[in-house]
């Protein structure tokens, strides 16, 4: 167990973000959150999974719904509170700690937020190891955890607890109820054993966050190229610099739909890059290469500091770095493709790994 | 307390459909599910609500959703026991009884097989003395008494659990969430203690419901004039007597909307009836004359049989009576107006009781 204080809350918001891949939310709300949380009630405690006992019972906590949304429906910090005691009175069972269900600017923080709140410890795993926008996107589902009994709270205090055959069917009611609450709630989802957390999470995700967002901050003092640095923590390759000339977003159906389009610049003069998102960034491609594509991470960062942007950050003339960064091992399974690969979002294009679209250039459709 | 056969069934579906003024669900497929559940448990235990004690636990059982999406989309049967079951373990109390929230088709009779299956008695009593599309319009809602937590399953086994700040905000919810699970499920609601609902339902539904069904039945053999019957145990009115010219019929945002027209015969003839209906009909006027308003009741009867026809039911050319009935006392309230009256469905029209209508011929908007 170690105590997380302001600093590293500062340091896990960047690497979320970065992790986040555009989406996820953004990540000064739940900074802020989480900071004005410590205030309130001292330190973070953070434990690896290995600390968690094997029954113990763990509940993951975030929000659901348009990142978009969030920035103007600020949540009051109660209802994922509220979310949890109901799932407790539900369940008749005490929650021994939270997790996050993703690494993305607001999912990363929320937990902690709540956990200062309620004086529980956070279990420093995630079911992503990145951000993706449906329930049923987790490594839990991969390996048949139930996302349900999960409850869904909005701002107003009305709780909405599902009880689902299936993940896809929690994603889909809990998706028709957010919109129907206004775009955005909190909920408490995937309850389980800590023996099962520790089997199929993703291990030490908020220390790896932690690490980029260090590693980006120190270089101001270290003058060390940030992008470099966040490369080298996450085996990650530069695919493209450049200037964004073009950003066509809309929210609907609870997401934040669009494209982003940069024109090159040094190396990369005279090339043009696209970034389709859906939440968070999908898939990198110029007019005639692929570059990157889901499940692996796309991240747009800012050229000179190395900081992360976000889908609802990115502004016309911003001079930007797109990294692309292997997925967990996880997600290259056949059932991991299947759930979150290009397919699955309607793009007609294979998966293929990053590291392989780096080395050969292979072809964009 | 007294027994309920399948008689009694058959006659309780008719006089259900007549207050369920066109709307309530096909009469047909409750029917069917509750003389199969008495075919199987035996006959169901009808309770006057004097008889249920104070502190007793009572909940409204029934369907939710477009009624013609019902008819393709049976129930297994076994939503509604999911769904009580449910309530139970997140209350941690036990049901004594059911009762249903409105007269209507099938939410007359849902809660009588589910009772039967369940080995409950029902209570003589509803929400509503009439058929209305929306959770809040109860005379429960008028008192006070929470809708939630309630719970809706639909046949797959999926279940949600809300628990909201107010009735509109569960009729929002899980109207948002019925659409979501395919246009219809079954919701377990309004949980409250017998104390309450002997102070905010409406007395002896079933009992009205099965002596109208049992007058229309036997005016096959008294010849007496059916719809005379049906309006000397209603207090109603003979608004109109024509034919079906015009059936306008759409589902939208989970209901049955449209428009029936009619052109008059006899008494009638020269003039054409217009009936607006959201599940139920909702406004009768003629060219010049508005007949009767919501929440007064409207009903369309066969002209020959008295048996009433649901807006589902209604064909081109078919020969009907047209009868409004006054509403229960509650809804003439300002909050009964305000919940269910005209301006509620978007019509620009008073609400004025339809014995004054009758009375003076009101020029219709």
């Amino acid at each position: 167990m170690r105590l997380l204080g302001k600093q590293e809350i500062e340091d896990i918001a960047i690497g979320a973000a970065v992790l986040g891949t555009g989406g996820g939310g953004d990540p000064y709300i739940g900074k802020l959150m989480t900071l004005q949380a410590i205030e309130e009630y001292g330190p973070i405690q953070l434990y690896s999974v290995d600390e968690i006992p094997d029954d113990a019972f763990v509940v993951s906590s975030g929000m659901m719904g348009a990142p978009t949304v969030m920035v103007e429906k600020v949540p009051s910090g109660h209802e994922a509170k509220l979310a949890f005691e109901s799932l407790e009175r539900f369940l008749g069972k005490k929650i021994f700690a939270t997790f996050p269900i993703e690494a993305g600017g607001i999912n990363s923080l929320l937990p902690l937020a709540l956990a200062a709140q309620l004086g529980l410890p956070v279990v420093d795993v995630d079911g992503m190891g990145r951000a993706f926008p449906e329930l049923q996107m987790v490594t839990f589902y991969l390996d048949g955890i139930a996302a349900t009994p999960m409850v869904i709270a909005d701002e107003k205090g009305n709780l909405t607890l599902l009880d689902t055959i299936d993940n896809l069917w929690a994603e889909k009611i809990a998706r028709g109820a957010t919109i129907q609450k206004g775009g955005s709630v909190m909920f408490a989802i995937y309850p389980m054993k800590g023996e099962n957390l520790k089997r199929s999470g993703i291990h030490n995700i908020l220390k790896l966050e932690e690490d980029i967002g260090r590693a980006i901050r120190l270089t101001k003092e270290t003058h060390l190229d940030p992008v470099k640095e966040v490369l080298q923590l996450t085996n990650g390759f530069e695919l493209f610099r450049g200037k964004v000339v073009d950003i066509n977003r809309k929210t609907e159906t609870g997401f934040a739909r669009g494209t982003a389009t940069m024109e090159g610049l040094g190396d990369y003069y005279g090339e043009t890059l696209q970034i389709r998102f859906q939440n968070e960034h999908l898939i990198a491609k110029t007019q005639d290469r692929l570059l990157c594509v889901t499940p692996d991470l796309i991240a747009v960062l800012d050229a000179e500091t190395g900081l992360p942007i976000t889908t609802e950050g990115l502004r016309y003339g911003a001079r930007t770095v797109v990294i692309g960064m292997p997925c967990h091992p996880k997600w290259r399974t056949p059932k991991g493709i299947e759930t979150c690969g290009p397919g699955y979002f309607g793009y007609e294009v294979d998966y293929i790994p990053v590291e392989e679209l780096v080395g050969k250039g292979v072809a964009s459709k």
